[in-house]
């Protein structure tokens, strides 16, 4: 049978165990032309909060009913598709479900013998694809800049501040509890962390950054974002990629109120959707992909197991308990 | 005697009557390689607000004690400087007083035959200048796109409107009241306008931007900056370039909660500082110049008598109880 999480109510808030129900459906078979992917892990998202939302976004909202959407990796097990041979592995948006039949749009093939398979959901997947993009891209970063990234120890955070090292930056990492910090520096490469959760945030910038800040890699928003505000130099780029203290919030979005500091600081604060940039996924992935047999580049996932577990590992990317990027394996039980 | 408009003390809020304090000084005699200019005009823009608060901005505060910073336009009165000749008439930086002696750093020659003396220091000064550059430089408008502009009745957003207007876009301007409003499409040539006082924001531009819009050009912040933010399209740009609701708040300033529309449109929010463009000064005054020839760029005074009227004048820039460039005649007295 081919387990399925459908979403079931929007939430209001955090999400409960009332937002999503799982049930069981026969395993698809192939249409001619498509291909059935028995799925081995999922990505955990921030932006799949978003995509509770019934509201216009960068792409339409899971509808009620709908299997939930995520990004997946897995083998294809049955083919009436001559391009995907049954045995190999490929990504793509196979959602929140053990099996799917595809007709390949959105999927590509990838190579467990260069990459563990959640690696391809993590730093050579989406997550790496917005670091790349989103640090380079849009926020300009060069050599010398300082480069400040909140949620650091995340699946996109993580790469952003080891990118910015590979490319001669100062980086500095926010991250919640000294063993993230720890790890950060330790492990990552990155040259301070400043602990959200024990440390005065504005104390910690001061520093971290004592010359401010070039480039403002911004995941979190709120407190934090409206922190960095006051530490921007001459010219810099602040890049919203996410605002994950925001995303469960019932009540009004706090706004950044330091958002004049733009204005002093001749600085801009720049939205992007990774999506725009998939004609240039190869460059990324072919950049990152050396820089990881470099062994300058490191990919850390934090996997649990069974579908079933799916909104208690989902919850795991709001309370910040993990460390770096958040799969379920969802053909194994758990335990 | 030289009457001269010292800063006071530091106003919380609003600034009142003791806020500044009058003066009478000799009037100055030259050094040699400096002139006296006598003051005809003197210019009153919303970051004069800006200037009184001691933190570190763009340029330092005004000290207490010291003449109040203001752009200026008058006529050279004594000279020992060769490149200023007694008769000409010179625009920089005089300060709220009616006579300055100066060795010309910061000013430059004005013909009263091309343009009246106070279009100088409007359309074809600082308010110019920053509308030119915000709106094509850092809003990068080109033809066809919809254009929104706040505070389009003042000395800046006038200017806006009517460059985008020779530039093809579709041009919105937000101003307070019909008078305004109905100058601004009738005498400016703006496509339609939105009463912020007596019409609903959003639905005013729902209705003028069915289509969304392309650059928002902010110079007043607050609501209407985030009512701007959920109409903005994909690769929108807004240009920060000043926030005049906010500028005598005693509380936080208010930020614009609907920011993450940057993300989802991926659309940027950039401030910017006019005096960073004064190398291209010439390039906007000959291309502003040449449509004032041509009728296709109008600039309106607002013209005020009596440096002892400063303070009242000053707060016709926050009540909006003004059209045009807001202007003081300080050499005439009032009446």
């Amino acid at each position: 049978m081919n387990k399925r999480l459908l979403l079931a109510k929007r939430p209001d808030g955090l999400p409960d165990s009332d937002t999503w129900s799982l049930e069981e459906a026969p395993i698809p078979e192939p249409k001619e032309g498509e291909f059935v992917v028995q799925q081995h892990y999922i990505s955990l998202d921030p932006a799949m909060r978003g995509w509770l939302r019934e509201q216009r976004s960068y792409i339409p909202p899971v509808q009620i009913g709908e299997v939930m959407r995520a990004g997946s990796v897995g083998q294809v097990v049955t083919s009436k598709n001559p391009t995907f041979e049954v045995g190999s592995y490929v990504a793509g948006w196979g959602g929140v479900q053990q099996y799917i039949a595809t007709d390949g749009a959105g999927w590509y093939p990838v190579d467990p013998s260069l990459a563990p398979l959640p690696t391809y959901i993590g730093a050579l997947g989406m997550p790496g694809m917005t670091a790349y993009f989103g640090l380079l891209d849009v926020g300009k970063a060069k050599e010398g800049d300082t480069v400040l990234v909140s949620g650091a120890a995340g699946a996109v955070g993580s790469v952003v501040g080891q990118i910015a090292a590979i490319k001669g930056c100062q980086v500095v990492g926010i991250a919640g509890g000294p063993e993230k910090c720890t790890y950060l520096v330790e492990e990552l490469g990155f040259d301070s962390a400043i602990d959200y959760k024990n440390d005065d945030i504005r104390e910690g910038m001061k520093r971290t950054c004592p010359n401010g800040v070039d480039v403002y890699f911004d995941n979190v928003g709120g407190d934090i974002l409206d922190a960095a505000l006051t530490r921007i130099r001459r010219g810099a780029r602040i890049v919203i990629c996410g605002a994950i203290s925001q995303y469960n919030t019932t009540s009004a979005i706090k706004g950044p109120s330091n958002y004049l500091s733009l204005l002093v600081n001749r600085a801009s604060m720049t939205g992007f959707v990774v999506m725009d940039y998939s004609k240039r996924y190869k460059e990324a992935a072919l950049a990152m992909g050396q820089w990881m047999a470099q062994g300058k580049l490191k990919s850390r996932e934090d996997i649990y197991k069974g579908i079933e577990n799916f909104h208690e590992t989902f919850l795991r990317l709001f309370s910040g308990q993990k460390l770096g990027k958040l799969v379920l394996n969802v053909l194994e039980e758990d335990g």
